[in-house]
């Protein structure tokens, strides 16, 4: 086996439940199911089974997509089962052979993915009343364990054999890492010791004591282990809202052309300069009066669709263009009409399908603020960086602005809020961390900014005249696109994330970044490694020291 | 160069003023200053030369060892200012041969005690009435300038050359990672766009910009730049604190025998596991009477001697015992002696001596909660985990303790506030993170405990009797000691900082892990790798793909 620099075919990100291989929805009335059922020869690619209800991209890919149209097309429900259809397993968590023959940048893309999909869940049952119950009718692993971690309550059968565990650090010589350490004791917030016992126990903790321990919520004897979970899933089900009318997300369908990516308001188009992209973003081009039932806006809805398919080019970006380190990001548009928009969203936003749209632009937010390559947003001739586009300006690493008549960006209310990115605070609170003043001063400007004006504000990084536009950007991105790309990875998520830390930063910054450092080291990855010889006769050589 | 394992000859943490080879402390009055001289011959090993003030452990020695003199034995001081003795450079940093030609271990290590020496700083200011400033009277680079990022003031000379940089990222290839980007958006709160463009602007950035930018306080011509800071220092020490007389820290000189080293009240023992070693404390034999000047006890005075050992022993472990994965820590006397000294530190905790002691042991319980070696504590017959040795088994990973007539642990008030952890929150709030009220009802608890009631409240892991203990504590060890070294740091790494995070486990945590893994990337240390090339006539050669 060992580490290979194979990589999958191109990535789809698109899926949908009629294409589902591993997993089943089911939904009856207010309460939904997802049902693991992997497909052992179903991988993304051949070299490895995935048995045992182990997964892999695909796996995840598919429960990511569930988790996301149980939000916008079953909105009735509020109570999301999560369990297994095969006997006697859970889940054995992320498939190991897949792991060990993945190329690094793989491994930490994949740990990073299905850290997002888990963090959706927790948000699912946080903003959107549609909460997460996982029932262990089998053992849980690794990953398999760190999904119902996710969840907001955790059954467990108690059959003698049946227990969750986190086996990878005496099995694999890794971390559970797909948010599994942080979870246990930040969020179950289980005692350091046991958790210290829990996590190199192999075989895990079942029963009575996993209770004791917070590792799960109950145990039930199989004889009424179903009966048990159905009554607690009714009872956090309760009535439902029946009255609302699920939206169907239609597939964004982009065209994959020589020159990038093709979607209907996103282009990520590739070069001119090498380890370059630019994702550039049409603003809406006339905004529909608000229907009596919002959710009749359908999945065509700008806010949503522009969204999605900014989503998925970021999904693109991360997995299927390695090479790129820098990505110049441009709206292009009428700001009046962005702004028109976010006044509607604005009034409309306690209605659920608005909500769910405001949460999922948030939860893209993230997910750009999480993806390691550089964002330079580039503010020039046509733009409309304003409100909800606007923070695509401030989540990038720099912004650049034109200072040229017509060219201006504006705030909305919604800078102010709707958007808070995983420190828990706004991207306007971050920037302006030294003086919470100001920060609150700027969340209230209105009407448009000239460069000067958005200069002297703070909220773009440097402004230049046309004579010197072009050779600045130039230099910029030439100068960008030559540094080491590791160094940069970790630059940047230390800059981006200054102020408090919450579970979903430390995942990312502390569990991911040593899951990282790992995933490098020859004592798991090396030819005599954990994870290499997993499933093999040898024993693994550790070079002993520690570091 | 390229990576060695070539490792240091065993490295002595203990030095003294009159022995400094690379900075130079003057005292005057209520002010001091700390001059750095570094010596381009004067490096730890061979190999390289410590030109333009850059430094190696060596130098890191002595400033760590000059600001525990300082709060000890000059307590009159009030600030201290840090300064360069060479014209026109201030510190260019960490040397980047020693680096570049350093064992991963070792520079992962160095990182490390750098870190908390930068810290020790801070810790200082805030609570030792020593506020550190720094006037940068040159060039300020890399290390040299995350050595004033520690300081609570930086001044900076206006002459056209001199700036403050961090160049690690476009010159090598890995972070400024001690302490530096946290520091520099944490802290100092540079606003997140400039901090990028400051990280990768290798020239650095000088004049009013450097303040505007919140890099440095103020900067000051040439010409009155002295004069400028002498006026500062002067108001920032004030009158002093002429009443105080120090105490003079007396050499350990602990001896190395062939079973490891032996302090007075302090063993570090190797074997007889493989991989295993045991830190045997004694307690305290007699407890003298409080002097009316406290400091009259001197730097023999238990408290302070036996944490002096411990600290020295936990360095030694870190950079002297790599292959060592697993401590094993005792305390054996008498618990009664415990719990009166820290009656008597609580009663004359006012006093500067005692303070100071109290923060010396804050400071070395947090150097163990940050050494990458697993510790269980051993509680068995003659045992005296109690008050202020009792967080010495709070602090370890897993505490075992012997279900024996005469076995007890117990608490002091100290237990409940004198030694916080990094993350702001005392060990047993750390440890029933899911029970505040739990951990405010351990804190109260007094009198012994004996295996029975410290199991049943949740003090220690596991209680066995007379029948197991042997077996299960063999077990524990082996089983521990056959692990993979790596996992075992990230999983500990992120187990033992349950709830909030600061500015320090930030430090440890998000940044050292970064740059961790960027020391293990081809990219860097790799035989083309920037870190590897530098100074060298090569360009280095990147691997693009971003992770």
């Amino acid at each position: 086996m060992g580490e290979t620099n194979q990589t999958f075919e191109r990535i789809n990100f698109e899926t949908s439940p009629e294409r589902y291989r591993h997993i089943k929805l089911e939904i009856n009335g207010p309460a939904a199911t997802i049902k693991l059922n992997i497909q052992e020869e179903g991988g993304m690619r051949e070299g490895y089974q995935l048995k045992l209800n182990s997964y892999d991209l695909g796996v995840d890919i598919e429960l990511a997509d569930a988790v996301q149209r149980l939000r916008f097309e079953h909105p009735e429900v509020t109570a999301v089962l999560v369990t297994s259809a095969q006997e006697g397993i859970f889940s054995a968590g992320a498939n190991i052979f897949m792991l060990g023959s993945s190329a690094h940048a793989f491994k930490v893309n994949f740990c990073k993915y299905t850290n997002e999909t888990r963090l959706s869940i927790e948000d699912a049952t946080a903003n959107s009343g549609q909460t997460y119950i996982a029932a262990l009718n089998g053992i849980a692993s690794g990953g398999g364990y760190e999904l119902p971690l996710a969840c907001e309550k955790i059954y467990l059968i108690e059959d003698r054999r049946s227990a969750v565990a986190l086996p990878e650090v005496p099995y694999l010589g890794v971390l559970p890492g797909t948010g599994g350490l942080t979870r246990v004791v930040d969020k179950r917030k289980v005692r350091k010791d046991r958790a210290d016992i829990f996590c190199t126990l192999a075989e895990g903790i079942k029963g009575k004591k996993a209770v004791e321990w917070g590792l799960v919520d109950e145990v039930f004897p199989s004889s009424r282990f179903w009966q048990e979970v159905e009554a607690r899933v009714k009872q956090i089900a309760g009535a439902g809202r029946p009255d609302r009318k699920g939206v169907k997300l239609t597939p964004l369908q982009p065209e994959l052309r020589e020159d990038g990516i093709h979607y209907r308001h996103v282009k990520l188009l590739l070069g001119p300069t090498p380890r370059t992209a630019r994702l550039e973003i049409t603003g809406p081009a006339e905004i529909p009066a608000m229907p009596s039932d919002p959710s009749q806006l359908g999945a065509d809805w700008y806010p949503l669709r522009v969204f999605r398919e900014m989503d998925d080019a970021l999904l693109h970006l991360r997995f299927n263009h390695p090479e790129i380190g820098l990505v110049l990001v441009s709206v292009k548009g009428d700001s009046d009409k962005v702004l028109q928009l976010d006044a509607q969203l604005q009034e409309h936003r306690k209605h659920w399908f608005v909500n769910e749209v405001l949460l999922f632009i948030r939860r893209t937010l993230k997910r750009m603020d999480y993806t390691a390559k550089s964002f330079f947003a580039i503010i020039d001739q046509g733009t409309c960086f304003a409100g909800t586009m606007l923070e695509l300006a401030l989540a990038s690493d720099r912004a650049y602005m034109l200072d040229a008549k017509d060219v201006t960006i504006a705030l909305s209310e919604f800078n102010g809020g709707a958007y808070p990115m995983g420190n828990g605070l706004t991207r306007i609170q971050t920037r302006f961390l030294n003086d919470a003043d100001h920060a609150a001063a700027v969340a209230k400007l209105r009407g448009k900014l000239d460069a000067a004006e958005a200069e002297k504000q703070g909220l773009v990084t440097a402004a230049f005249d046309d004579i010197d536009w072009e050779d600045e950007i130039r230099l910029a991105v030439e100068e960008r696109a030559s540094m080491s790309p590791d160094a940069l990875t970790g630059m940047e998520a230390s800059l981006r994330f200054a102020g408090p830390e919450t579970l979903e930063t430390k995942i990312f910054g502390r569990l991911s970044a040593w899951q990282n450092w790992i995933f490098q080291r020859p004592n798991a990855v090396g030819e005599k490694g954990a994870l290499t010889l997993y499933g093999r006769p040898e024993r693994p050589e550790f070079d002993w020291r520690r570091t």
